[in-house]
């Protein structure tokens, strides 16, 4: 084995790849030798990316080309009850986020839920898409292979399952588009968030179509997934699990805690969640739910990228005579307490701490629950965020804590 | 002072709040005592949460509650030549992410560009937004309102600079919703991402609005901002940064590297990013833009939450005599290089790396390169997804790499 | 029976009002008293509107307070030979519109379109859509009711279509958001564009829903139908008839008839609606299908306010060796030949110009033509417009037709 | 001169085209010819058609082959008090529809505001827009090209306006995706509807664009307009003309006339109009304003197709302890008092009847007046058909009206 400076010199040298390290060297001189050479050739101190915890070769899954590790702060909000069907406890909501403020926010709201007796959540609808894209001769063509992958459920179902020993392919829809014909495949993914399985399935079954029919494929994903876009068909049709959790906080808890009143309240959702957001041309009704998504995504190991389908929430708010009614609708978060990035070391433990770690019993129960809690949380920062906006401290409570 | 597991104590007897510790010992024993508190409630271990390096001191504008670090592996994807206007060289790409293949990805994708003579990379846009609602008696009011505040430009632009040393005030846009009014406020604000910035300089122009109309500030964001949710209002007339890249890469370039033809990634781009996301009501007509946004986000210290916004991406393709001529175009890539996440250690490292930490000179010029840099980058995933699906190999790239 | 003069003086002395007139005389009486009237109070004459030609009595179950008629010049474009699945023969479409040059426009495209063999169609997907929201007590009795909704679907059913002879539900899709459930029914309305039979329908089902579950209904439409509004789950899911059609047009037509070629008509539908149309976040992914979707629901008495779901049409166009491929996909294109609009003796005649005037055999062709034939002509004026505007002769084309 | 019979003859020789009749006979007996042909071809009768009262030679800058009139029963709804700044005066609707129950609808409506005092309206916003696309070389070129689109306004502004009298050309906004330019031009229109006048004056300022900068025109329409199509550009930024309508009704007259309650209104408007749009992916938040558009659209000559844009309306509803308040406003109406189909005999009569024929003085304010109405008049829809969903009666209104 090199050391990390020989290294570094042979990739100014020429001789070697950035991505061919791990040939030489073990992960930990690899790593430290790409630090080196980002030292020499941009002058950047890199002593705090090198002081990662975790196991370098552990990580070859999740990444490629390492060279040291980020760190973010952690904050818990809560206790915060849940009255969920999978998730039904008090929790500690780990999140990580270098946005002040976020977790006083949600911590304030955890708080007022959980006085009023905690948050139900359900998880209404389940499933992972992928959806690729055929071509065909024409029209007439493509209304034939619709059809004909209505007929035909069965053999793409027996194709696409061969490739997992978990998931089940649920729905094949079709669209016709011109000369492009679409499948969109939905898969139960249990406790995985599912996009490689579902990939890889639909991979297997895009090959029976091109057996038994003209269609040709043209990528195995042709956007009616919709993955990592804001996309209307999530925000409608759902993917991975589409989650509400609502809560009535009593009028006294209200008045207390958040210096204002259950109609002020929904005042501000109405003119702000949902007209606002209605004039805006938004798929997000809400007011920040991706934050909570973002920083429970990346305390336990979720794919941030997909914090994109997580905002696809509507928040409501109703004054009644015995407090706040506020509800938080996720119609498409992408959760899952297996393989991916749950599987490094400070993510374990986030999601151990929530008790959610690994295979649930029965399968698809972690996975649930994680939403059902992130739902919940999400509703914590909603109510939080309403309240502090209908008593006018928003850019004061930021102002105080420093930013 | 007391040590970490009294206070875990004192909080399980109901004296302290999880909020409080921080008023009775210092930020690393605090952080101590909400581990301690986790494992003895939860039975998880934390001991790789707590194996962070930062500062607990130094990330107390970031975070509350602090329990301790989340480390996300990190990799770097380059040299990626960048011929923008405020980036002009060549860059390794710093990348926080737990999706394995995604930085050899976008490695890929950069060896391309870089040999084809780098991106072209321009911001065409800037401005970061706030728009609160104000409640008028009806409609006959609101457009008196609105007159007023195209009128008083000036009056809104003095109050709310006064709140700022770096900010400009350089547009009120007003919306009539029935007894809602919105106004828009958009600002430069330089090396900031600038939320914050824009939140407290339109709290102080509001109360100008109070002073002098009839309308009462009913929430200072009324979602016409739009922050961290799908908006089309960003998509079309952005927000934070709108960045354009865009490349022509040699045909022999692409059959080598990739395996496939201009031809065969126009028609993947046409059927999938283009007619593919318009038949799923989306907004982000991309392969994975949000990849490559939510890793360099990661990487370099800025808001999560603001993946949202950073997948409005519109990818073309076309297959020219001479090659393969593609475009990324981001339309509201929310980002700073001072202040939030950018103060932190391995942050703080990565921007270095970029050579874009801090404020620039002129001022706004570092987070005009980092934005530069960032679509150079997703341009570089883009070109390689549809590379590799156009040669169908993504699910099988995805199985190699151990997923 | 009273004459007209009479009923006006008796609706100006407040003794009747407008709408009690045919209560007291005959319909044709009633509609002069109305004109009279609106000569007395606005002076304005009526006489054009008073000259209509459809029998006054005949109409009352299209209008109410009927004054007149007013009148639309009609023009034919063709012939269009059609290569569908219930549309299979020359057809000359009827347009009635005041839009100068759109007939001349069409009848361009329907002579390629024609010379090349004719245009292929398909409807791929049949429903109309009636939503009800229903309040239940929260999320958690949401989950059960839309649980209850699908463990009984024949009930649904059963209920649904006791009122109508032709409908057949087919399907009942829920949406939990907050304490409100959608339950999106979808019926089969054959020859009827299906509207009431749905409105009508899903009210007796609702009855049902209170009856079995705890769930209140608060609206029979609770606009996830959707119906007259832009939506998505329209361009997405189809309401009516999905329809596409296409056809291939060789090279030499595309130059001589057009003076332009296929790739510059490829680049203009690329630039302009695909890129241009993401840029604009656009359902409608066209050039002017709306017109030709809107001239001819007129002419044959559809509901022109379901233009608005007409619209959502994505038009695809490639240049090949051979010649232009081009597509145009309308998603939710509403129509019926029986019922409605159809009845009116103009009406009736357009209907019979294209042969699909009354119930089809099998029930439903004559409205799946009827959907096919339009296809063909919103494509024909898609090819049309494009080649226009890529040989730059759009607004000349304008100018010299007068207007 | 031939007759039509012989012209029949000569076109199904094939020795005339269905265009060419004009040339050799008057536009009646053109007219003739093609209803005979249509007869001989399709054993259609054609005498409905053939009864317009229309001059036949007075259309033909609103139709080619013309072969009749449809003929629209049309009924008046009122009087409806508005409160406008254009229109302040009490108005009879003039509606061409055949739903039915709609101007019944439309008509209770009319009476509670009417009752109630009026309605407030209010244009906030005008311009008729049109955005060229551009090809350039590359992003750098595209952001070129942009720069100078903002530093040439004049020269642009100078072109334009050389081609129109009345026009205005009020902004230009550019918008650079990959290298493709789009300009978004904006006019001022007064009392014209506008859109031949902004295509022909866009066309002049793209010879300077393409003379001054190396951008090459691609089309005239870029489709960012956006005419014809559902898009979120126009709901948010306007098109035509935004108009906002609301009323307050008072309790008694909400519960009298509506046998329901402004709570149960504003319940009805929030989980259907609100949070059902929202879940819909929709741009109209409101229940069947397009109805109302549509209906007096067609009355008036306006451009039917643009019945599309003229559904993006948000509509809000607020039980107070007085009444119910209640608004609706439509962002992108675009109506015209001159050209197109307003010269046409039943509509001069219609527009007549409002008092808004013609250019208005001060220029603009007759189109003013027309927007205020429709609004005022959609109001009275929305009004009266949420009342209906809150008492149930939907559907059985329909029925009892027979359809």
């Amino acid at each position: 084995m090199t050391d990390a400076s020989d290294l570094a010199d042979r990739v100014q040298a020429g001789d070697l790849r950035l991505y061919e390290l791990e040939d030489h060297a073990d992960a930990d001189t690899a790593a430290a030798a790409r630090r080196e050479l980002l030292e020499r050739e941009t002058g950047a101190e890199t002593e705090a990316l090198g002081s990662f915890s975790f196991d370098a070769d552990g990580v070859d899954s999740n990444i490629e080309n390492l060279a040291g590790g980020t760190q973010l702060p952690l904050g818990v909000a809560g206790p915060l009850a849940v009255n969920g069907d999978a998730a039904d406890d008090e929790f500690h909501l780990p999140m990580a986020t270098t946005e002040g403020a976020l977790v006083a926010s949600v911590n304030r709201g955890c708080s007022a839920i959980t006085a009023a007796g905690g948050a139900n959540a359900r998880v209404t609808k389940t499933g992972m898409t992928r959806a690729p894209v055929f071509r065909v001769a024409d029209v007439t063509e493509g209304a034939e292979v619709a059809e004909w992958a209505k007929d035909n459920h069965d053999a793409l179902k027996a194709a696409a399952e061969e490739t997992t020993s978990h998931g089940e392919l649920t729905d094949v829809t079709p669209y016709v588009v011109g000369d492009s014909v679409y499948l969109r495949f939905r898969y139960e993914t249990k406790d995985a968030m599912g996009m490689n399985m579902a990939t890889i399935a639909t991979e297997a079954a895009t090959e029976v179509v091109e057996a038994e029919t003209p269609a040709e494929l043209v990528a195995v994903s042709g956007n009616l997934c919709t993955d990592k876009k804001p996309a209307a068909i999530n925000a409608i049709e759902g993917r991975g699990r589409t989650v509400t959790a609502d809560v009535t906080i009593p009028r006294d808890i209200v008045e207390e805690r958040f210096d204002t009143t259950p109609e002020a309240i929904e005042e501000a959702n109405t003119r702000k969640n949902l007209v606002g957001s209605a004039k805006a041309g938004s798929l997000g009704f809400n007011a920040h739910a991706a934050n909570v998504v973002a920083a429970v995504f990346l305390a336990t190991g979720q794919d941030a990228a997909q914090v994109v389908e997580g905002s696809n929430a509507i928040t409501t708010a109703e004054a009644r005579e015995d407090g706040l009614y506020a509800s938080v609708n996720l119609a498409s978060l992408e959760v899952g307490t297996v393989g991916g990035g749950t599987k490094l070391p400070t993510q374990r433990e986030a999601l151990d701490v929530l008790g959610v770690r690994g295979g649930g019993d029965p399968a698809g129960s972690n996975a649930d629950a994680l939403a059902e809690i992130i739902a919940a949380g999400a509703l914590a920062g909603e109510i939080n965020l309403l309240a502090a906006l209908a008593s006018r401290n928003l850019s004061s409570a930021h102002a105080e804590l420093g930013r």
